[in-house]
């Protein structure tokens, strides 16, 4: 596998990287279903962006640091769930698009609050807006893309959406702290782990899926449906990307690695490495209480060794793939439809993504 | 006058060492007042006390930050302007108690955040959360009564006031911004001053106004004149703090002196006697460059007795005063009612406060 710069920004691109990555790997028929994916939804990512670009400026530290985040990119993907959630319905109207925008500015007011809390000088293959103006200027803009967020849910007039978006920041809230005080623990265990990936990475995406089918006009059983697709997936994306935080490649996940443990989460992949191989507590440790700065790449390399040699990396893309198939389960419900069959497709390269 | 312990707990004990200190000072008129006044809104600031203590206190470092932080009290004067500006209209229902509940907590979200961008350690006489918790902690804890307060105001049902909440909250963090960006600049004018008092102090307060009003079911340009008077009020009430902060009794204010100055941050009454006494400059620079921990008592005693000989003090007061008499003039529009008598009393009790 040859080494590449950071992911391109933006859906669009991330969808094509997808399907590359899955012809690479031989899945040409998910390769196929990805270009089918972008037909139906590239247009409405492109409104996103176009969006997120035309959100105010005003001349200010705050805009500043929330402009530097959001114009990295990501990978859009709870915006995506909420177009495909409205497009299972009647389609992805201007309700849709405010609550799209939404989703991401909320993920972008956790990743700036987040950042502060990590201290991290890296996001997305750049620099933290943390790093570029000011640790005050990051909360206050974590602050206000919450605050424009919530503004935004209001405004689309989607019935219920905005009481769902105060339950679910609060539980992201929770959840974030939760993961505070987990830290530094070795013996942090399966249950405290999922606990934590449900509130600060499902939650959202549940949000993003429920309020997308309101949208679109779904009757709230659909909606649940939908609901619990959103939770599956995002548990399903959350250990992979705690896998990939200790076994990607980081020229193409753009950070660095072993970020979590050194910052004293124990995330999946190594809770489970460590209940099958009991002596890589010690390297473990040595980790965590390394110096600041990157881990030293032998040990990070060696630990990677190890985990994948017990098992540990087949069992978490084992477990996300179970939870992307009782995502895809929870599709049953609803009708046959293209943004259906994209959700499946949504699904499936979310497990199998190396990046 | 003697050193006190810092200031009790709660609002009726706040009303009635205002009053105390109505009659220390020979304005026994105005300490007659504050008894009525309390007579009017001392059971509805009970009920403020009751709903605070008896907010969710889930077992998380975020419930223990903000719980820290609203159980050292305060001065409660936003829910004051709530309970005053609905008994205006038809009286301090469920809904006006919402809001209530809600503006004081938007408040301790701003502080908690403050708290963490000024690394401060002390605040109403006590620790401040992040010493105890953690500056993580904090930036969440901040985040969660930010979420509560303004699910409260949604469930208030006011018609108007979450729309308004969400500018507020707006205009707060870009004061609260602009602030930080004129650290360290000695030349800091009174325009960028005001700016900056009128976004992160009298917005909360013109809300507070318009929202208690429009709870009491009064008219629109009812409200907009009560939104005026909060709007004074605040820019009143933001200069007599910025002016204890120098001059104040630290017994009694419970903060240490000069932390303003300490932190870089030029306010009216030092811009004042800065041009009116130029050479005071050094001694201001001396201040701001200071090393970490309190500013040495000689020098600060120094620049307060200088500030005082340059009129600074008299003037900022005199400023006060006026800007609490276009806040009662404001008034006038309203029909006589205890509720207004108790707004002018509010007014003036504001400007004669020391501490």
């Amino acid at each position: 596998m040859q080494a590449q710069t950071a992911p391109p920004v933006g859906s669009p691109e991330l969808l094509e990287r997808l399907g590359h990555l899955c012809s690479e790997r031989g899945l040409e028929n998910l390769a196929e279903r990805m270009a089918e994916l972008y037909e139906l939804v590239g247009p409405d990512l492109q409104d996103l962006e176009v969006a997120l670009k035309s959100f105010p400026r005003p001349n200010s530290l705050v805009s500043h640091s929330a402009h530097h985040l959001l114009e990295v990119g990501g990978k859009r993907l709870r915006p995506l769930c909420v177009a495909l959630a409205s497009r299972a319905g009647s389609g992805f109207g201007p309700e849709a698009l405010d609550l799209a925008v939404s989703v991401e500015l909320v993920h972008n007011a956790t990743l700036l609050h987040d950042d502060v809390v990590d201290l991290a000088d890296a996001r997305r293959g750049a620099s933290t807006a943390r790093t570029e103006y000011g640790n005050a200027a990051s909360i206050f803009a974590g602050d206000w893309l919450l605050i424009e967020a919530l503004r935004r849910v209001r405004r689309s007039g989607v019935p219920g959406a905005l009481e769902r978006l105060f339950s679910t920041v609060e539980e992201m809230i929770f959840a974030e702290a939760l993961q505070l005080e987990n830290r530094g623990r070795l013996d942090t265990g399966r249950k405290e782990y999922f606990e934590v990936a449900e509130g600060k990475t499902a939650a959202l995406f549940r949000w993003a899926m429920w309020a997308g089918g309101r949208a679109g006009g779904l009757t709230e059983s659909l909606c649940e449906a939908l609901e619990s697709y959103g939770r599956h997936l995002g548990v399903a994306f959350q250990v992979i990307d705690d896998l990939l935080d200790l076994t990607g490649d980081r020229s193409r996940t753009g950070k660095a690695l072993f970020t979590d443990l050194r910052e004293g989460q124990m995330t999946y992949p190594l809770i489970l490495a460590l209940e099958r191989d009991p002596s890589l507590r010690l390297l473990i440790r040595e980790i965590v209480k390394g110096d600041d700065g990157e881990a030293p790449a032998a040990l990070c390399e060696e630990v990677a060794d190890r985990l994948r040699a017990a098992g540990a990396a087949d069992r978490c893309r084992e477990l996300a793939q179970e939870r992307a198939a009782l995502a895809v389960a929870a599709l049953d419900a609803l009708p046959d439809s293209r943004a259906r069959a994209a959700l499946v497709t949504v699904a499936e390269s979310t497990v199998s993504r190396r990046a």
